[in-house]
């Protein structure tokens, strides 16, 4: 192979996501320099977070220039190396992109044992979205026997993990998702005590019913009404855990109305992004791996097929199409 | 005397409080038991936190009876004692309400040195007041050197202390108030390196100019736009102590936009009251003491005269009326 194919951003979109956002390129697979690696990525990771870097507007990270190869995590194997550590053939996790291929620094690559797990599981459960559930919960909600969290987007990768972890602690967990089919999932086979399905219309009063000793803790993946929502039930010294605003990557976010629960409950909210943490990622990994190994941490993954359906399947993502992790299988 | 004035909560204020919420009446003196305290209060302190006593909103302390003397802390002079540690004559600080007069446990009552602040410093900036600045600043904000630091209601009692506080900690503090006399007194008695005068029509612009290194914390006494003007300016991981929402006292209120920020921007966002902290009153009030001492602390109190005159400045209060710490003198 001496051309690969890569997804660029095209332009930013206004509003909703479109395909014309995006565009597909054949590159030249690059001569190697000396530390660096070439990867022949196997899964790329879509996750809600890239849509804000396809915007210009202020975040926690720049915004990626246009024209430039999409942002994403993934895995791969080693085709080439001039980095001592690596060697062709290893499993590396990697931030390679949209793309089939990809040049790193033997730094940002991590081996990965996948014997232990399937490769795309580092992308998951065993990576940012396991870690990203595990930071909210354990650092932010802290959880304790008893207490009744809340999870939107239940049924999404991280939301999926936050539920089961809160369980094993002895909470009472109740999701929110967006249909009856992605609540059964959540209840049936994540084992949630209950799921809000907030088109259902009755989104208030369903979740007070579901949450009859009200709300110690939020896993907030949404905002907007949902969060209204979890706020109305909220118990004094409430924690909200901050990981994403949904509602609000293809617009305007629908400001928030019960602002004064923040006060009268003595709520503690906190927005984070993981990669800012990363001394609590050992800590993490080694709870998700033990679950994982011990056939307690259930996961789906919505798989699709082919770099060149990564932009409909990230827009499915954004309207929340996909059940569990979102992925692109690239061979 | 046999019998005191009192004013008693009427009737629920449906948004705006209005003088008809109250009614004035005469009670007798209670024969005291044994344990009690009669105290003749000399000054009432009125606070914004009064207005969600009113209501019968779920919020953290249960609403107020009607019929009952209207909350309040208070500081007087001990008239007859039936508890071992008071002596009439002897200076108390109580919350024993809106009343000229009233009987309290004694574990209910606290001596207060009039030696060395003037009584009704102990209601404000050696009181209430003044832990309330020093527990959002210190334990929420937590302010380093060179962090600019924006405060709320920065002509009112609490909020002139947080500012101060701060710039004795290296901060630049940034006020907010309402008309050009409270920013006048904001910049130059209290000493804050700017204030907005947000009536003057160009809030957001007018604070950006004022935070050119962007805003590290936030003290919040009113909410919504306010607090949006603030969120457009934060750094990251900007910490914001919510310590009241004045904006919705007297009516819905208004819905937080800038929600994004609390992600993008890592933001922690903490509700509390200075009475669940009780363990660090002791701290607080040594600093403040000393300060206050030392010269170093400067407040104003805006003093109504008799009880009759209560509701009026209370109203006067959550308009916005008053500058510094609004009292009620009762003798």
């Amino acid at each position: 192979m001496t051309t690969y194919q890569k997804i660029v951003l095209a332009s930013r979109p206004q509003g909703q996501v479109t395909p014309d956002n995006f565009r597909l390129e054949t590159a030249d697979v690059p001569p190697l320099q000396d530390g660096q690696v070439l990867v022949h990525n196997h899964y790329l990771s879509l996750d809600p977070y890239m849509r804000g870097r396809m915007s210009d507007a202020k975040s926690y990270a720049p915004p990626q220039a246009l024209g430039d190869t999409m942002v994403g995590g993934t895995v791969g194997i080693v085709v080439e190396s001039r980095h001592p550590d690596f060697a062709p053939g290893e499993a590396v996790l990697g931030s390679l992109g949209w793309a089939e291929m990809g040049v790193a620094d033997g730094v940002q690559l991590h081996k990965i044992d996948a014997a232990k797990a399937p490769m795309q599981a580092y992308l998951g459960v065993l990576g940012m979205t396991g870690v990203t559930a595990w930071y909210g919960l354990t650092q932010i909600m802290q959880p304790k026997a008893g207490d009744t969290v809340v999870v939107s987007a239940a049924s999404g990768a991280v939301g999926g993990i936050v539920g089961q972890l809160a369980k094993q602690r002895g909470c009472r967990a109740v999701g929110i998702a967006g249909g009856p089919d992605k609540c059964r999932y959540v209840v049936e086979e994540l084992g949630f005590d209950a799921c809000i399905d907030y088109k259902a219309g009755n989104l208030f009063d369903d979740l007070k019913a579901a949450t009859p000793n009200g709300i110690d803790s939020v896993f907030e993946n949404v905002g907007g009404e949902i969060l209204d929502a979890s706020l109305a039930q909220m118990n004094p010294h409430g924690r909200i855990a901050l990981c994403g605003l949904i509602a609000g990557y293809s617009g305007a976010l629908p400001p928030l109305k019960n602002v004064r629960v923040l006060l009268t409950m003595r709520v503690k909210l906190e927005g984070f992004i993981v990669f800012e943490h990363l001394d609590c990622w050992p800590q993490a990994l080694q709870e998700l791996g033990a679950q994982l190994a011990a056939g307690k941490l259930i996961y789906r993954e919505s798989v699709a097929q082919g770099l060149v359906s990564a932009p409909q399947a990230f827009i499915g993502l954004l309207q929340g199409k996909n059940l569990g992790k979102q992925l692109v299988k690239l061979v």
